[in-house]
């Protein structure tokens, strides 16, 4: 591990380092900070290697040396970023793990204004509207990874995208993926200002998902976990299409019909 | 609501019926006891269209009449079972949750042996070995009923299929699916006594998803959620197919990736 001179130890849980990352923990502290927590070497690792360093690192004193911590610790010095290292009661506390390999970073929070996006960066874009769930809506990044999507719009009150939860279960994809904030109202307008299909799963009116005539730019969208897409939402789509549904219940998990109709169109518009 | 004989209102926290319903939220205890908790109105009320009644059935006294309540309670006293009225702050202590609506139901568990698995039920099962998500866990029977799959067989060390978090994520799916624990050294032979496709997804020897030779019964099959599938799994497979990965990202989330494979195989067995 190379010598850095923003490197400092940290003994105590009322250090105020130490309070302000796990404040990061909680919404109302991300909103206020517009930083947020990442944890976890290979998610960290993917961030570097994706051009995100954190402004604050944070690992054990005494910890395992390993070429991939050395490397994050050389791109934070380089950045003029700060190093902690600390007990492993306190790491665990911030972490909520109790791992004393455990490395963690604060990051700034990312932009994620409607106008900042380039519609032409990809042809798949997954929409998800008042999604709840952060593992869901990690999902669907990670998922948006895998079919070359550009990113994830979030429309209305969905989880917060750069919670704990979130972040971990998007496995890196939260800083690969442009993540989007937006309502309805203004959705639609800007939409509608380019090139865009919108399609939903849907049981209105709707064509079979496999061969449906899906469009570059493709905007795929999910609805709420327990409510769906309101009927309105629907009605604004280019494209209703269903999945086949053979047992009794009538919808699938978000995140998996996200995925099901993202590989679809993936191979549509690629075949 | 009918007055059944087996009615009874309880008022304390300490009261044993209180303390042996809400010790349900734990492995140790459903294991010991062979019942398990399920919650929700909805969820009930699939289970018994799906003939299943709760041995006890958990409601708030004076709680708003429901139809649909009716008919649990109805069916609960033609079987012999119980019904608990209690206080709003005993019920949310039991559900988890603030809502002096909710209802709760204590089931007994299901065979879960593979011995009485009859695979010519179905013509999709998904497999899934050392899970450790109970969210994923009870998407992938979510994913399994909507595929018309027979059930899921988990694999060595799997979160608990009766787990609230579970039962709650495959949306009534649970009792619709058949649920099989076993080891893998146990699966092999039986799978090999029949007939049936072992399908993964997998970066070793792999042919692309689409278009893959799938045959029923086929059985698809998703690795621990960190680790994947041990290569000697992968090996033992008839089958394995690769998905795109367009991003920097090398898998899916686990109930993702069966999903995806598992309406793949829906397609090419009707199609």
């Amino acid at each position: 591990m190379s010598a850095g001179a923003n490197r400092r130890q940290v003994t105590g849980f009322s250090n105020p380092t130490v309070k302000f990352i796990r404040s990061l923990r909680e919404k109302k502290h991300r909103k206020r900070e517009g930083k947020f927590l990442a944890e976890g070497l290979r998610l960290l690792t993917d961030a570097r290697e994706c051009g995100h360093v954190p402004e604050i690192l944070v690992m054990a004193e005494g910890r395992d040396p390993h070429p991939l911590v050395d490397a994050l610790v050389d791109a934070v010095d380089a950045k003029g970023g700060e190093i902690i290292e600390t007990s492993g009661d306190i790491l665990a506390k911030i972490t909520g793990k109790d791992n004393p390999q455990a490395v963690a970073g604060v990051f700034a929070e990312f932009d994620t204004s409607l106008e900042s996006l380039d519609r032409s960066k990809a042809r798949i874009w997954l929409v998800a509207q008042a999604l709840r769930d952060p593992g869901n809506l990690g999902t669907m990044l990670r998922t948006g990874d895998a079919v070359g999507a550009g990113g994830l719009i979030l429309l209305d009150d969905c989880a917060d995208p750069f919670s704990v939860e979130a972040v971990r279960a998007s496995m890196g994809a939260v800083f690969t993926q442009r993540v989007v904030q937006a309502r309805w109202e203004e959705f639609v307008p800007w939409l509608r200002e380019g090139e865009g299909q919108l399609v939903a799963a849907s049981l209105r009116e709707a064509v079979p998902y496999r061969g449906a005539p899906y469009a570059a730019p493709c905007f795929v969208m999910v609805g709420n976990e327990s409510q769906g897409l309101p009927e309105a939402y629907e009605t604004e789509c280019d494209l209703r299409v269903t999945m086949p549904m053979r047992g009794r219940a009538d919808s699938l998990n978000a995140a998996v019909a996200a995925a099901v109709l993202a590989y679809e169109v993936l191979d549509s518009l690629e075949g």
